[in-house]
């Protein structure tokens, strides 16, 4: 199935340009000029949607932010703090990871190991997700100490499990993939794994 | 007591005089010139101590993250994977952090959290921890994934101890306070923590 019978907008129309070039010639070789180009849009309308070359690749930030504090807010009553993270992560899974974004997902998951700026960027996103899970948290009641953790901990299994998810199979599922990854986090926390003696 | 006595060597010279020049008028506002003159050097031998104008505050990132390895190397056989990481994170603290240095630690952490450059750079060497600290546990036989989480979870233990470190009064005992960390991560994955029931 081509481009033929739809017609994706114009952020869409950035992104798989910006991400076909960075595959192509790599991240810094590429501007925005040719993104723009290549998307047949101009580099003015490219400065609408993103404000510098990286941020192309972290569009889907915001969205992935709300839709987690929606669902952290909206949690059962009895849910503790490390079950309503979850239960967000899950919607996140839901909403913005569905198996035919694992194509795209793959794709972008390469171009931001392949150049250090691009990490960066991704690692100051996951520290404003972990901010922000601290005032979720913060508006169920949760104390400041207890929500930091739970915050850091839960951005651990959910970049935990997205890594698998990416390296696995597109037929994952990124939900089944977050329950797993919690359970790791809750054995390695309580001292399982092999010491040394059971691995040699 | 003065400085009279004792006469630090050029990084240290650079580091303080970094850290004073970053707190009286900004990162930003603070040229690598300035840093050097006011610690009485060039700026030729700022550039053969540190690559640029961050790295100053990062200094010890590499005797950390020996520190860290070595004793990891060598905890106990039987040790769990966390076990042997929080081993290592204790030689860290007793090492690194005894309480004269609190005030620089102090003075540094509010350096960083008043500049976003700062932080992305503290973010990529806890990136670059987290890599050293998957290499460290596989050469004790630790399989990957558990590894890698283990890792993400003992920045985060480190993390959250170093901040309450900073925060807290001069004479609390960092490792004290990592294995407060522990028992807070233990917790948090446990599920424990007020659900808002319990908190209203």
């Amino acid at each position: 199935m081509g481009m033929s019978r739809w017609k994706p907008d114009a952020q869409t129309r950035l992104v798989q340009a910006a991400l076909e070039l960075y595959g192509e010639r790599g991240f810094e070789q590429t501007t925005v000029a040719e993104i723009a180009q290549r998307a047949g849009l101009t580099e003015r309308t490219y400065f609408r949607h993103f404000a510098d070359k990286r941020e192309v690749l972290f569009g889907g930030s915001t969205v992935f932010e709300e839709t987690l504090i929606h669902a952290i807010a909206n949690a059962p009553d009895v849910a503790t703090p490390i079950d309503a993270v979850v239960v967000g992560l899950d919607a996140v899974a839901e909403a913005m990871f569905p198996p035919e974004r694992h194509d795209y997902a793959r794709r972008r998951q390469a171009a931001i190991m392949a150049n250090a700026g691009l990490q960066e960027r991704e690692q100051s996103k996951f520290a404003s997700l972990v901010a922000a899970l601290v005032v979720a948290l913060g508006q169920r009641g949760v104390d400041e100490p207890t929500a930091r953790l739970t915050a850091e901990v839960g951005v651990v299994i959910f970049k935990v499990a997205f890594e698998r998810w990416v390296d696995g199979d597109q037929h994952l599922d990124l939900s089944q993939l977050i329950q797993e990854s919690l359970r790791d986090v809750r054995g390695v926390t309580a001292g399982e794994g092999s010491a040394v003696g059971a691995a040699a």
